[in-house]
């Protein structure tokens, strides 16, 4: 059996039981039943996916994959493509957001060369699973072959895979890939059905005209490859690209493993929502970590059905969103675990 | 000159050419401009307050201050006010969740007996500084005398002073006290003129009935007391609470320590509020940590003009929005000294 139909597979649901103890436990904490809100959520859901009534957070990584994409030289970029090896680079010296915000919460950042136009020299921290140099342009045909994009998506799956193996209670997906929030647009308008202008953003910042650029060629993306939005590998194949794959290949790695995978903002999405297309199994493993101020973002957490833990006007990607929210999740499973109970403190309870 | 007098005349806006500098730093940053959002703004903020262009978040405190509400006995609370002290003697046993939040941020906290009903025998981490008992019942005539407001203010004052000497870059406002959502349903009532019902919530969790007895307290005390919006030390003499001055305290000592001040919740903005009709000038060094359920807390932030850092359903007091808000506002100084400039970097700039 090919590694992604065995991941898909072996992928379970939550286990009610340690949610139900987790549930419990919360209510006879010293504070009012419910008082934390999210936090006491996202226990719950922890425990879930670690299957245990004291969920941990101690291994934490970020996976943060690159790739290039053809549509870049479509001028729906304010960036040139060339920096998208830059930013690997700085990824690998420790100067980028990603690495000061992982570092903040003790999480280690793997970054992965799916489909950078040019070669990363080797590196501590890089892992290279070249599936091609950039995709071909969305607006003149598929940006992959569906073999690309099965490859790309066992890749993450392959890399999260061996994180879990050294070590991994939860983890951040991150992107870079001058150019991807057009593929990623066109995800989000093939999957919710909403029209591209709704759902195309400017990025990393594009003007006027460099907007109506990126609406325009999502628009004709979809018009000429026309994907299957209930089949996540065609849509991945044809107006996806590598790292949209790898991020849905480490959302059904992370699930397969019993662990949780906080999805960062817009490209991350578009990866969540092609790996909910090959299995909504994997949905409940996610956690959304951010609202990105990139329009579509909002669309495609509605679709998922997820509720983003913050809202801070970011929109860099990286993994940097998914970064602050791993330190609110490590929060929520340190209450169930570090908190004292109304009768061990000797705390009288509500009166009813 | 009093202690309050002298705090007051010593805040100084925020320094503008070290928010010049961070602004212009921000730019230069591996990331497209902007695109950290409030990350961006909170580290211009803090650079201000702290007067220079690379702010840190080192030395952190959460304080925490416990009174009792002679408001607790009109059927306004979901619990007995006998939880103030048990729940002080949690806080110094660090089984509260403020305990588990504010070693996840590296926060000390700091547990201040204003007005607890009962004595706390002696621990290490608690300052007693007790204004009275207790405060009278708001619905029957004023909580405190105007010499006991300036005596809880000034208690504030003198323990986030102490604080500074011994090094904080940061500090939360926390607070403890059965009863205390109702003095401050109060104060954001007078303060923003909206009716009772608005602004007054469930608090810890009062039923239906709870809360029509907390609304009519809520009027009864407005009507019966008639505080000055305009003058801070008679809306809290009046209607508020020893740990509501205690908190305005904190945030004016922050203030004229040039110290940053993570306003918590409900209770906290009841304390802000009190603060803000003291002198506006305190209002640039205040973080809004959270948004509360608390269906008031909104109204005054509203009203203070802040934006909250994060929204995650809490409702808990404590100091704990403030703590999770911490972590966020030390990654936002972090990004500040740790990222590598376009130019370090070898990265491409925008193509403009």
């Amino acid at each position: 059996m090919s590694i992604l139909a065995d991941t898909i597979r072996s992928i379970s649901p939550l286990d009610g039981e340690a949610m139900a103890a987790v549930s419990a436990r919360q209510s006879i904490l010293t504070k009012p039943q419910g008082s934390l809100g999210r936090l006491e959520e996202l226990s719950i859901q922890m425990a879930g996916i670690q299957r245990r009534p004291f969920p941990t957070v101690r291994h934490k990584a970020i996976i943060t994959i690159a790739g290039d994409h053809g549509v870049a030289r479509e001028g729906v970029s304010a960036y040139p493509a060339e920096v998208t090896p830059q930013m690997v680079l700085n990824f690998l010296r420790g100067g980028a957001a990603i690495n000061v915000l992982a570092r903040m919460v003790g999480a280690r950042v793997v970054v992965v060369d799916l489909g950078v136009a040019v070669d990363i020299p080797p590196a501590d921290g890089l892992v290279v699973r070249k599936i091609g140099y950039g995709t071909a342009s969305i607006v003149r045909g598929p940006a992959m072959t569906r073999e690309q994009a099965v490859a790309s998506i066992e890749a993450g799956i392959e890399v999260v895979r061996a994180e879990a193996r050294a070590g991994l209670d939860v983890v951040g997906t991150g992107d870079m890939g001058i150019g991807n929030t057009t593929p990623s647009a066109a995800i989000v308008a093939a999957v919710t059905g909403l029209p591209a202008a709704t759902v195309t953003g400017r990025g990393t910042g594009v003007d006027d005209a460099g907007l109506s650029r990126k609406i325009a060629a999502v628009e004709t993306a979809l018009a000429v490859n026309r994907p299957d939005p209930n089949d996540g590998l065609d849509l991945l194949a044809k107006v996806g690209g590598f790292e949209i794959g790898g991020i849905a290949g480490v959302i059904l790695g992370a699930a397969a493993s019993g662990v949780a995978v906080v999805v960062d903002g817009f490209i991350s999405a578009a990866g969540a929502l092609v790996a909910a297309a090959l299995t909504p199994q994997c949905v409940p493993y996610m956690i959304a970590g951010h609202r990105s101020v990139e329009i579509g973002h909002a669309h495609a957490l509605a679709h998922l059905g997820l509720a983003p833990v913050v809202d801070l006007g970011m929109r860099l990607g990286e993994g940097t969103g998914a970064a602050i929210a791993i330190g609110i999740v490590e929060s929520a499973t340190r209450i169930v675990s570090e908190m004292a109970t109304f009768a061990d403190a000797g705390v009288s309870d509500k009166v009813s």
